[in-house]
Parts: structure tokens; C-alpha cells; sequence
């Protein structure tokens, strides 16, 4: 299931007059079958304020002469494009809990909890209610599977910092699939209670993949838990650049290709999500480079599910994401837009480069890695203020875990044209775009809560909560 | 024609039952009469990021409890919506002369040029052709009529700078509406060749308005030009806190029921152009109060516009932005959104409270400037480092016109929660709403220039261009 099926198989073959002139625009009644929906696919690019977007698919279209797939939905009048308020019960910039939560069990929450309000109800997560119904069902994502977001579709918990007792919790619920990063909650070795989440998994009957060779052999005769990396998987533009990670871990798009093979067994349909989570991380790093390929990665999975979609025309897809994160932009392009090219040839996440800075590095060194890596020329009176920066204190011990992502950001807006507002969620409305039975009718703008009862609905799933 | 009623006579007596349960749901084939539109209305906020639209929301529910028209105008499905791409021909990060050369002419131009191209090619202004076909035609503004983005509708130059020039143009094409601020383009007193502009407009046989109450006088048997203020108009937040201002110079609002009066009155239609300009202004100076209620401001004319499109069922109303500007966003709204509460009782645009700094002014005395005007508590190091920075060069000269706009946002992000990432333009692509004949064929991604021949074919005038 290639990505680029998506457009052999959908748009152009549909191609019909638009108001343009050529562009393609896809006819709605003849692409899905019915009013309700077998399947659904949820996916989140997390933490996507709507410059990640544009500045992903400006990337792509001048480096590699393709349209992002969420865009070209939007340029084929292929899905419903909505607005979407993100406001938790007690803020109106929301954290990842609570915006899953009020997707996953239809409530506002505080920030910080999942599907529980704040009065201690506890509200049934999405898919423990589609699992009810008979449909397989799962969550796939670039960082901890049990992060907040494939959490807030799966378990009630009153802080998602409880990531090692919601490991536990998907034990019991054995979904069908769950796949991303996260090690550290399943390991005897890592865990406080010592327990070995991942024989406990096997004897539960799952089939454990521990690298993306090991996801390639699941069958889906068995429920599927995919564990490869500690913490959060790589950013995209890392991986990409490292053979050993390209070859053991999978990307976002492989994951969700696997996702919906296994759960598409199911006779009775399926519901999944599929997060973008380090989207929102390199975010609140600023870090330019990892963000617009991680949202390109992720976009590489809108391919894959819409590629299944416009095949199966009993899918409902939501394309979307939780929240703003730092409103980044393109503000300064350079003359032919040359500082924003730079980001066309990079190499590297920020990230991997300010762990790769030691103290004994000199500032000629420095600006040799960032040219490497980056493809920009550092002046050298920024190459010693980035050096100075990473001393902490007055005794001058270095600490390359405070990593000084924002200030190294704001430097490299210089040359790349990047900059950012903050390094926290906004507030601001967000992207939503659907595709499938039901989609039409959803309204221009919505709440975020407002998605738990369309998607039951538009699966036919009654109403009894 | 009051801007509620556009809810009386608008959304509400058309209720139907939406997916959400009891939402207000047009249903669009009642809404208007034919394919074809007789009439125009073309608003652009200017330089609107998304986080503007979307604050400028949250602050209405929740100051005022209700929400903007542009919001309900999506939630109610009542408009198409799309995301438009902004870029110029030079560059992916546009001015508003090539920007609203790219509607108004039909072709991308480099950054500063109205409706000329690289090559030297003149492209016809759209209200040119408008008004060849026997329509009234005419724009407002809140800042200089000469500016870009009116300008960018009605003439060619080489440089958006030659306001003077622009002027001149506006005296022979004789459009029927023009109004807004930069007085200065037609006083012999500021213009280096004396002319008076004024006169001559008189003696070429239009009204001349140069307050409010000489516009209402405006009855429609003459052409009428409107010129406010020497060049922009106040912001909305001080127009609407000066008695003397609120008096002599029109909101938006008031200027587009003006120009709507006087232009519906040819038995041909019309096309007019309406920029809320000022919100750009407030994006580059960082002033989240002037921002947020210029857009307010904006969107009582959307009201408006929508009012008499509603009732018309003939016009095509086009509700947009030129491009994005320092990509604001609400961050830090603290606990109970307290911090981003404190606008909604401001009084005074950053610029005002800036301009009414003088050296003699002790930290307590601006303490209470700003508490009062701003309904924040600057600490006292704040207010010390913000008189601090007026001060400009080592012999501590003062220069109160080179106010310190970004260092006090930054200031004032520490008490009302909203950043900005830059002081200038982004390339995100923006927000697109459409009503009336055509708009529902509109792909949901469009490039900015499509707009010009998808107006044209929109009130099916033949592209002979």
C-alpha cells in the first residue's frame, strides 16, 4: 500500500472539471457507499498549529514536487474542511489529555486527565465502546503508545503522567493494535514494580513486535502490541538519516499500514487512531526541521488511510489535531525564498545536533556541524553564543539536558525565515477535515467534544451512553 | 441596517435541525436566486493570522456572549470555506500590494507593485472592469484609501508608495464610493505639488465627506469620496473610548452600510471592496488589545455585508485576508483564563498608552496608566525597564516615535497570555469564507489569484481580458 496509490488510485483517476480548469475535483455521492460508516480512521498531527501545516506543504511542493496530501483533500474538494474549538474544561489552551479526552469520551476535562471530569465521573472511552460493538480497534503513534492521545481513546485515568499503570491498563483492555514508543513502562528493568509488561502481553496472547521487522511479520492472527523504541519514537528527519533507526523502527505511515491491514480483518469494521505525536514536540522545541518532517511523515499517513478510504468506501476519516503549538511561521523567506530552501536539504532534528555539541567543541567545529546538518552558514559570533549557551550557572557545568532549544530556534530564524511565538499549546481553533459517510454534514466549525458523538453516529453505533 | 440583524433576519428564521442537534442550518438552495451574482462585497481583514480570528472569537463569546459573524457564518455551514495560499510572485511571503494585486488583477506581482508585472505587463484593476460593465464600484478602508490593498482593486503602479500618485488615479476613474483615512494624499498643504486634491474632486462633481455626519449626508446622486484622518484611521479601541473620535470618524461597519447604500442603488449591480487595514497595523506593532477589537471592528461589517446579502439573495460576499502577520496566539490565558480576561475590560490600544508616555513620568504613575487603561498590574521592574526603553542611544535622548511596540507585547504576554513570533508578515495560507452564487463549486484550497476570474465568472462577466 504505497502512499502514492493515493493519488494513482483517487484523485486522478476521478479527475473532472473544477471551476479552475483542470484541477480535479472528485464527485461526493460516488465515493462512499452509504450514510453510515464501517470503518473509521481518527488521525492527529499533534499539537499542529496551522503554519506547521502550510509550511510542511510549501515544503514539500518546492522540494518535492508534490502537494501534501492534506492540502490536495483540500485543493480536490475531497473532504469536509471544519474549524475546530480545542478549549479543555478549565482553560482555553487545552493540554493533549484533555483535548483526546473530549474526542475519546465526548466531556471537556481538566488538563491533565483522561475521560475523567472534574468531579470524578469517569467517561467511556471510544474505543472500549467500539470494541463493545464487535469492531476491531486500535492506536498508532510517533511517540509513547501510552501517551496522552492513544490513551484518551482507550482508558479512564485521573493524570496521564500514569503512563506505567496505563501500560497495565491496555493489557486488560487488549485492543487489537497498539504500536509506537514507550519501552520504559513495559520493561521489568524500568519499572518500579518490576512487572515484565511484555511476557505478561505475550501470555495475554498478543504478538509482541519489538522493531519494525517484527511488526512486518504480525498476521493480525493475534492481537498486536508494538513497542520500538524507550520514550518517543525519532523525529522523522532523524531516522531518515540514520540506517540502523530506519531499519528497526517504523515510520508513521508503515505503522498505520499495518494498523489497518491487521484490524481490517474484522468483518464488522474497524476504529483507530493514528497520532503524529512528536509534531507537538518539535513544536515546543522549536526545532523547524524535525517539525516539518515529522508533519510530513504524518502526512505520509494520510495517504496511506485515505488510500484505503477512497478503496473501501465505508471509511469515515477525520484529519486533524488537538491543538495549536508555538504558531510557528515563515516570516522572513529571503530573496527567492533561499533562507526557507535551506530547510530542503536538512539533515538533522535541532535536536540531534544540540546532543551532539559537547564543551570541547570549538566554534569553527560548530558552525562545520550546523552547515552539515542544517545547511546554513552560522556567523561566528552566533556559533560562541549558542557554545555559551549551554553553560549553566556560575560554575559553568555543563548540562546537555537543559538543551537551549528556543534560543538555538531564534538564531536560526536568521537563516531559515522559521520563527515561533512561544514554546506551549495556543489556544487557537484548529484544522479539521473529514472524509466519508457523514462528513458532509458536519458544520463549519465545531468543538472538539463535539467529534465523540459524530463519530458514533456516523458508524450507526447507537446512542445508549 | 443594524448588524444584528443579520441574526434576526439571517441564521435565525432558517433553523433547521443540524447534526449537532439544535444548531441553526441554512439550507443553501433557498439562499439565493440564480447562478450568476449581481452584486460583490469583498472583506478582508488585513494581515489576519489565524490566532486573530480565533481570539477576536473567544473574546466576543465570553466579553460580549456572542459569537463573531465570520465563526457563525462556519458554524451555521452557511459559507463555503477555504484555505487560500498568499504567496507573491517574488516571494512566499507577501505584501498587501501583491496581494491584493493577485485578486485584483488576476496575476502574481512582485512584493510593493500594484497590478504591474516583473515584465512590465499592466494588468486591468477588477473594478476597472466592474465598472466598464455598467457597475457601481467603490472601496473602504480603515486606513488610507490610497493604501495597497484598496489601491491594489483600482489602479497600476509601480510602487504602492505613491500615495500621492494614487490619489490622482481615484480623481479620474471617478468610482462611486471611496472611503477612509489619508488626508494627507489630498491636502495642498501636504502635498509636495500643492494641488488640492479636495477641490478638484468637488469640481469633478463628487461629494466630499470629511466626518462622519458628512457622510450620512451622502444621499447617492454623486460619486463620494470619505477621507477621515490625516492617514489611518484610530484604532477601533480608541475610536470607541474618544467621544470626539467616536463622533467624526465611521467604523467599518458604518462605512460598509454607507457604501452598500449608495452603490445598490445601480439598477446594475455592484462590486465594493471593504478592508479592516488596521488590523495588519496592530499585528506588526504586537498590540493585542488594538488587534483584537479592530478585529471586532471587521466583523461588524461582515454583519453588515451579510445582512444585505441575506436579503439581496444576489450577492457573492467574499470574507478573507491578504495574509498572515506575526502569527499571534493565546498561550498563557492562566488559571480561570484570568490573564487573556484582562482584555476584554482594556480600553486603549498599546499605541495610545505608548504615545501618552513622556520622560516625566514616574514607574507609578505608568503603573496606573496601564492598570487603568489595560486592566493589567505591571510589576514595578517591568514598568522601570519599559520607560527604560524610550530611551534611545547613549546620550538618552528621547524618541517617542520610535515606540518600543515589541518589547511592551512581550511585557504585557506575562498578563494577558497572548505571543506573537514575529512583527511582520507570515506565509500561511489563510482563512477563505464565501457566500452566494458560485461559492459552493469553490475548492476548499485555492491560490490568491484565482479569486480575480472566479469574481468575474461568479457575476458572469465574460472573460475577455
Amino acid at each position: 500500500m504505497k502512499r502514492r496509490d493515493f493519488f494513482k488510485n483517487g484523485l486522478l483517476t476521478t479527475m473532472g472539471l473544477g471551476i479552475m480548469g483542470s484541477r480535479p475535483v472528485l464527485a461526493k455521492p460516488s465515493m462512499y457507499k452509504g450514510e453510515q460508516a464501517k470503518n473509521i480512521i481518527f488521525l492527529v498531527s499533534d499539537g499542529m498549529s496551522s503554519g506547521t501545516l502550510n509550511m510542511a506543504d510549501i515544503l514539500m511542493r518546492h522540494k518535492m514536487g508534490k502537494t501534501s496530501n492534506w492540502i490536495s483533500l483540500y485543493e480536490s474538494n475531497t473532504v469536509k474542511r471544519s474549524l475546530m474549538d480545542t478549549a479543555s474544561a478549565n482553560s482555553f489552551v487545552t493540554d493533549s489529555a484533555a483535548a483526546g479526552s473530549a474526542w475519546g469520551g465526548g466531556h471537556r476535562v481538566n488538563n491533565g486527565a483522561l475521560n475523567i471530569s472534574p468531579s470524578g465521573q469517569e467517561h467511556e472511552p471510544i474505543l472500549q465502546k467500539f470494541k463493545a460493538q464487535g469492531k476491531a480497534v486500535g492506536c498508532v503513534t510517533s511517540v509513547q503508545i501510552t501517551h496522552a492521545t492513544p490513551a484518551s481513546f482507550c482508558v479512564n485515568q485521573t493524570s496521564r503522567s500514569a503512563m506505567p499503570a496505563i501500560a497495565e491498563d491496555y493489557l486488560k483492555l487488549k485492543f487489537d493494535v497498539m504500536m509506537g514508543g514507550g519501552r520504559e513502562f513495559f520493561d521489568p528493568n524500568r519499572r518500579t514494580d518490576k512487572r515484565d509488561l511484555f511476557t505478561e502481553f505475550s501470555k495475554n496472547g498478543f504478538h509482541v513486535a519489538n522493531n519494525k521487522e517484527e511488526m512486518s511479520k504480525a498476521d493480525g492472527s493475534k492481537p498486536l502490541l508494538g513497542v520500538f523504541t524507550e520514550d518517543g519514537l525519532p523525529y522523522a528527519i532523524d531516522r531518515e538519516n540514520d540506517a540502523n533507526l530506519k531499519k528497526t523502527v517504523p515510520s508513521l505511515a508503515e505503522m498505520t499500514g499495518k494498523c489497518i491491514e491487521v484490524l481490517s480483518k474484522n468483518p464488522n469494521g474497524f476504529v483507530m487512531q493514528v497520532e503524529g505525536g512528536k509534531v507537538d514536540w518539535a513544536a515546543h522545541g522549536n526545532d523547524a526541521t524535525a517539525l516539518l518532517y515529522d508533519q510530513v511523515d504524518f502526512d505520509e499517513a494520510v495517504g496511506v488511510a485515505m488510500d484505503f478510504a477512497l478503496k473501501d468506501k465505508n471509511t469515515l476519516v477525520i484529519i486533524t489535531t488537538d491543538h495549536g503549538n508555538s504558531n510557528p511561521g515563515l516570516f522572513n523567506p529571503g530573496p527567492k525564498n533561499i533562507k526557507f530552501e535551506s530547510l530542503y536539504e536538512a539533515k538533522a532534528s535541532n535536536q540531534h545536533i544540540l546532543n551532539a555539541i559537547t564543551p570541547e567543541n570549538s566554534t569553527s567545529q560548530v558552525i562545520d556541524m550546523i552547515n552539515h546538518q542544517l545547511n546554513v552558514a552560522l556567523e561566528k559570533e552566533e556559533a560562541e553564543n549558542l557554545l555559551k549557551s549551554f553553560q549553566v550557572g556560575a560554575d559553568g557545568l555543563y548540562n546537555p539536558g537543559n538543551l537551549p532549544f528556543a534560543y538555538f530556534a531564534e538564531i536560526l530564524s536568521r537563516h531559515n525565515g522559521v520563527s515561533f511565538a512561544h514554546t506551549n499549546h495556543s489556544g487557537d481553533y484548529v484544522e479539521l477535515a473529514t472524509y466519508g459517510p457523514g462528513s458532509e454534514k458536519l458544520p463549519g466549525f465545531v468543538k472538539n467534544y463535539e467529534l465523540h458523538n459524530f463519530m458514533l453516529e456516523a458508524a450507526g453505533v447507537e446512542r445508549k451512553w
